[in-house]
């Protein structure tokens, strides 16, 4: 089937660029030695972490228990949390870890620490656990240079319902980066600070099985992974226009595009309609910190066009020169990259995957809590 | 069930605030003699829609051909699509037309025009249809002071297989205003509009049933509605910060919200760690234009706290005063008022329905396209 059946506005997965993103990546990491675990959020298919798995026994990380429930039922056995517990949460957690051969969790707080080694010690559960690291992005983790990092750990290695597994980070500080210099900058520090972390860990009895990093633009770049034993980037599978802008891509590499209808001409405001809104684009606003002007995705092609504005259902086309709307007859089809894959795969029940203009197949992501 | 039972995030619908928001719109309508035909993009319910109708015989506005197709089969028989039709959609709209009593589309381009008048000629349908007319807001429509919106007036009703059913608008300016009286200012420029244009047409011998329009925050304030037939607010079923913001609505009147858990606290960087971030939030930023500082919301009874950043699962909330962590245990729950509530209920696959602490109901929203 052509892409010019299907309604608009549709989410399309590109098979050769993803599997060409995807080879990439498992090309790095075989490289530098260290081990892929693919975070799966990014679309929440069964089909695309089967081809991001690097070999049969490796794991997935996942952002929800949802999405970790719907992973052990489609046959994956080794899955990270990577989302702090928390106490209304060990019930399905305890559920998943009796499922799955490998389960891991992660916390940051002292009570939590407390709630999960209480839990474990009523429920007769052991949890396997990280703690989670603030490497500089300063959105979740321990402090690694607080004297009550080391206290968490130890605390967490005393219980008898806690197998303390290691540190996990995420440099999302990355995505404030300009370019690929300052991707290696935060990568390296990503790095140092995990590995010396674990060093002080070691010198207080405390070993970590696994010291876990990974955002995709660190992962792309980042020059090597000493001392880290997994790393879990996850939009790297679609890429989009975001990481594009700050380095980690090219746009030719963006596998996931939103397919439209042009829908109205307005010349007397340069503007065009087309029917791709908020719900089908998210309102996220990209890499506003390398332009203030926001739009909502671009137009491979057609770099002049500047989706300037998005409500539920409309978006509306402006361009710094007069548009040749010629060009872009009403009821044509037009492809737009994304701000933000993540966000805006989220927004669609299929995926129609495709190669050039022809659906080769569907795939249904999962969502939800 | 008490709300602490639920997974989170959650959304949860406030009954008698959605009853009591819902009664107030219907009084307006009918104390102003203008008939209301609720928009229902906002929830997508048919639960909800039912609660709109004003009374059996009454028609409801949707934003997608999906919507159309699950309210027809919900039992709704006189349906407005209120999206500019597009060729490749034209289909599932005789589909449509034939299967209600009373389905209506709408079309602001000649080229539009003339493929519905084709499409119904070659397979034999009559489309009922709205001109979309541009009132100020410049999202979609006509101009009405052009002449050629006469002249494709003219061509709608020329056509054997369009019956023209009259004018449509949306005043979305509406939402850039900052208090009641700027919004009357745009109710009345709504009215005064297509009154006026429907004057013209009329003196074109063009007649129209129909004088549509439609926006909360107009349709909570507009003075009166003379000339006008009917009005498809959608929004204030829930109202949310941005209505509230702007004038439309009190905070206390939001009837929808995101119910949360506190994850971590982070006391050296005046933070607390929930687990709804942009996928529970929408990253919609809310009445920008009052306050360049950008929230994911408010937490009623707490305006000091500032959901000052949100990544897919993660929110932050940080305050200009020191937080009082002790007032916010982890592991306790928060509800949020969204900022854009439409955009916020399209993440979730079903509501919880409340009545204070206690679940209620469940109603399960439709979406996609």
């Amino acid at each position: 089937m052509d892409i010019t059946n299907l309604m608009t506005p549709a989410f399309l997965v590109d098979l050769p660029k993803l599997k060409s993103n995807i080879r990439a990546m498992k090309e790095r990491a075989r490289t530098h030695g260290v081990h892929l675990r693919p975070h799966v959020k990014t679309h929440k298919t069964a089909e695309i972490a089967r081809l991001q798995l690097p070999n049969e026994a490796s794991g997935i990380t996942v952002s929800t228990l949802a999405e970790a429930s719907f992973y052990q039922k489609a046959g994956f056995d080794d899955i990270t949390y990577a989302f702090p517990i928390t106490p209304n949460k060990l019930n399905q957690a305890a559920e998943l870890t009796g499922r799955l051969k490998h389960f891991h969790i992660l916390l940051d707080q002292f009570e939590t620490a407390t709630a999960v080694a209480d839990y474990g010690r009523d429920n007769n559960v052991c949890f396997s656990v990280f703690l989670k690291v603030d490497c500089g992005y300063h959105r979740a983790g321990v402090d690694p240079c607080a004297p009550e990092s080391v206290l968490l750990a130890e605390q967490m290695q005393a219980s008898k319902h806690i197998r303390f597994r290691g540190i996990l980070t995420h440099a999302g500080h990355s995505y404030h980066c300009r370019n690929r210099e300052e991707i290696i900058g935060v990568a390296q520090q990503e790095r140092d600070v995990m590995t010396e972390f674990a060093e002080r860990l070691k010198q207080n009895g405390i070993a970590c099985q696994t010291v876990s990093v990974g955002s995709t633009p660190t992962a792309v770049h980042a020059p090597g992974w000493q001392g880290v034993s997994e790393i879990r980037p996850g939009n790297f599978a679609f890429f989009d226009k975001f990481q594009a802008d700050i380095g980690s891509c090219s746009l030719e590499e963006a596998a996931a595009t939103v397919l439209t209808t042009v829908v109205a001409h307005y010349p007397q405001h340069n503007q065009m309609l087309i029917d791709a809104g908020a719900l089908a684009l998210s309102k996220d606003p990209g890499a506003a910190h390398l332009d203030e002007k926001i739009v909502y995705g671009t137009v491979p092609g057609n770099p002049l066009l500047k989706i300037f504005s998005i409500s539920q259902e409309h978006g509306l086309i402006t361009s710094r020169a007069p548009i040749a709307f010629e060009n872009f007859p009403v009821g044509s089809l037009l492809q737009i990259i994304p701000n933000h894959s993540c966000l805006t795969a989220a927004l669609f029940d299929k995926y129609h995957v495709v190669e050039g203009n022809q659906v080769v197949d569907e795939w249904r992501p999962m969502r939800g809590w």
